[in-house]
This record gives C-alpha cells, structure tokens and sequence, in this order.
C-alpha cells in the first residue's frame, strides 16, 4: 500500500492565550499525541500526521494545516485538544471523500467552519496547467 | 521557457470593512489589475497570478496566497490594494531566491510580517518523503 496522501500538520508549539511559560505540555503537542493514536485505530482514516513548529496563526492555538494533492488546503484554528479529534477526523473523512477537497459548508464539522483560517487553491505545476 | 512555478492567488470577491455592497469594484479585483499591469513588465519576477474567489480570510482584505513547489505556502491579510504591489513583487522575489520559500524574518516587507495569515509545509508526496 501507498503512504497516504492526506496530510494533517498540526503546531505543536503556541501556548494557549495567557498561559504562563511553564514548560508544561503545549496544546497542540496534546492534540498531536491524541491524534497519532486516534489515526493508529483499524478504522482510521488513512492520513499521514506530521507536527510542525510553526504554522503563523500563533493566535489561535490548537491550529493544524489539511492538505493533499490536487486539493484545496485549509488551515483550521481555535481547537480545543480534548474534543478536536472527533471533529478534526470527521472532517479529514469528508475532504478525502472528494476529488479537490471542497467540502459543502453544511457538511462540514461546526469546528471547521467557526474555525477556519484560511484556505488556499490546489497548486497547479506547468505540466497541469 | 516553461510556464512560472510561483503562484500569487488574489481574493477578488471581499469588500473592505464597512464599505457598502455598492458595486464598486472589489479591492482584491483592484490589486489583481495592478499585479497583473506589473507582472507585464520586463524586468517583473515569473510568477503565475490567478484571481480566486475566496480565500476564506474574509475579515481581513486584501488578501493573497503565495505558493511553489517545494515551498512553503504564505497567506497574507490587510494588504491595501493602493500600495501593496511593489511590497508583493518585493517578498516574492526574496521567496523566489529561497529553495524553500523560508525568508528570513528580518529580510520579509513589513506588511509581510504584519499581515502573514498562515503558512503552510510543502506538500511532500509519498514518493517524495
């Protein structure tokens, strides 16, 4: 079998508004771990979960990036790691569903639309064009 | 000479805050215009534009995506359509130079740094990883 096209980064460093730099475990890291073993069930779908450092919505923690080839991508903020997998796989469900990822908005998961940051079209090489 | 590998997404459709759903033309289809006018000229960086119509970045206009392959994607807010074009060809020019779109922070335009959305990893795929 094939890796899976489906990518989900996720940040696994902000801090949630006005926590204190205490060194304990970041949002996003919990939400990373909660999903790695969601995603590890027999059921799960098939996606390839990466922790990234970064994703520049350092306002919004949790944040994670969902994006596969020939795919819209969206960025999707203000999730809450103890409730965000369920929605965030639900939501990775409907988007491999589909042929470009646009999922209809009445589809998607209430966290995904009160939530998302951005989205950005599928990129096109010259030989696609 | 093959097609540009750099691609500038323009949000066409947003009206600025509080402006009056009048039929003015559109600040992001002004920007597109400018970019386009630009884009024309000899010296100007190969960059692919294309208008969008939707970004979902709806509360900050002007708003562009900037992607490539092997790069990490940028999305950019608040851009004001009467200046923003020499402030674009500048950042895409540095994120051209880059391997992988990573301008240092220092080296971005202002209204880079003020107005980045979200960015995004390259899209690796399974063949790639």
């Amino acid at each position: 079998m094939s890796s899976p096209e489906i990518c989900i980064h996720v940040c696994v460093t902000c801090r949630a508004a006005g926590a204190p730099d205490d060194g304990a475990e970041r949002p996003g890291a919990v939400l990373h771990r909660a999903l790695a073993e969601a995603l590890s069930a027999a059921d799960a779908p098939a996606v390839r979960l990466e922790p990234v450092q970064c994703l520049s919505v350092c306002k919004r923690p949790c944040t994670v990036a969902v994006s596969g080839p020939d795919r819209w991508t969206y960025v999707y903020g203000d999730l809450d790691p103890a409730d965000a997998v369920e929605t965030i796989l639900d939501g990775v469900r409907r988007y491999a569903a589909t042929a470009d990822g646009l999922v209809p908005w009445r589809e998607r998961p209430e966290a995904f639309r009160k939530g998302v940051v951005a989205r950005i079209p599928p990129f096109k090489t010259s030989s696609a064009a």
